[in-house]
């Protein structure tokens, strides 16, 4: 896990936090970043007071401060876990995905997918970024940033062979985005569907937006 | 503009605050509210206290709790007026579309982008819905509600008549509209992209995501 030191958003980086891209365990955070995660996400970063965050880990307000040195540093350490723990899997089911690029792009997909369900609340946190100084928000948007060059690197790549068609790729790139990080907001891992069948519907949605044609009509995988 | 005694989300409506869909004017809001879009775009709906709301009027906190008799009560008057204007614009251009399944559906898009890019920082208001109280969210979850049903019966009504391909209909508007609802938070008046441009784009991708193939390959309106 991110260590304190890493708190205001040094570019540190630690080794991918899972075995397989596609297997998601429990998601283990010390005691303060679990509570943390459940107040950001149930009052807004503004509406948790650290108070209230010493309160749910059964410490005083001293002893919180003396792990992370604000409120702001707390929800750092989050958000840099999350979109690193999410670039690395992309990173990797990417790199899974061989010289295939339509391959390579679906997998992409699918763990952008899996990661906004089975880690919806962390990655619903993403909207809480605004009320982060500029400073602490710069490795999260560089590391974001990658994200989306990654993506941008699959569309063009697959517009270059011809397996993809896209007029814009950037503003397809970047409403491709915006549908896969919406599932945060409403996913629920104990609603009806499952991160598997949420991430199989999306990759079939993300591969008609980006004009794939597959050569048997119907045959999308679905 | 909404009256203070349908700030706590009565059902009761106005007539549609538009001469036509497609055309928006400034925003034109009483200065409570003007302030308080800005407050809580900028901090929240907890970062703003009812003294910063009231400061920024330019009122003290007591004539601002007459008018409204809470800070929730302020947002959700800014919310419902947000989501009916939308559901009404929406459903003008629908109306616009006659009985072409294609165009009632592009239109309804187009609609639907227009606000999130002409009303931005409003529509982008949605992710405060989350603090307020189950009893005021409740006008404001029918209304959204309406929208998804319109949208349901535009890509049903696209499947049954067969210019629209879709195995799973309810997930494919739910992505759909989570890709169209994103553009509100990065969009911005004063960048590069104009409202009209942004929408065209979306509804492009949105007749790709319903599998709509024109008959003359390319001819997607692009």
């Amino acid at each position: 896990m991110a260590a304190t030191s890493g708190a205001l958003g040094s570019a540190e980086r630690t080794a991918p936090q899972f075995v397989s891209w596609r297997e998601f365990g429990l998601l283990e955070l010390d005691p303060i970043l679990t509570h943390a995660l459940d107040a950001f996400s149930e009052n807004g970063f503004h509406g948790a007071t650290v108070r209230d965050l010493a309160g749910r880990v059964g410490v005083t307000v001293p002893a919180l401060y003396y792990h992370y040195e604000s409120k702001e540093a707390v929800l750092v350490t989050l958000l840099d876990a999350a979109v690193n723990d999410l670039v690395d899997r992309v990173t990797a089911a990417v790199a899974d995905g061989r010289d295939d690029v339509v391959a390579r792009f679906a997998n992409a997909v699918d763990a952008l997918v899996l990661d906004m369900t089975h880690r919806a609340k962390r990655s619903a946190l993403d909207s809480e970024v605004r009320h982060i100084s500029p400073d602490n928000r710069r490795a999260y948007a560089a590391t974001r940033k990658r994200l989306e060059t990654i993506m941008l690197g699959l569309v063009r790549g697959g517009v270059d062979s011809r397996v993809f068609d896209v007029d814009d790729i950037e503003e397809t790139v970047r409403a491709l985005l915006g549908m896969c990080r919406s599932v945060a907001r409403w996913y629920r891992l104990d609603g009806p569907l499952t991160p598997d069948e949420v991430a199989r519907r999306y990759t079939v949605i993300a591969l008609r937006i980006v004009g794939y044609a597959p050569d048997t009509p119907g045959d999308e995988g679905r």
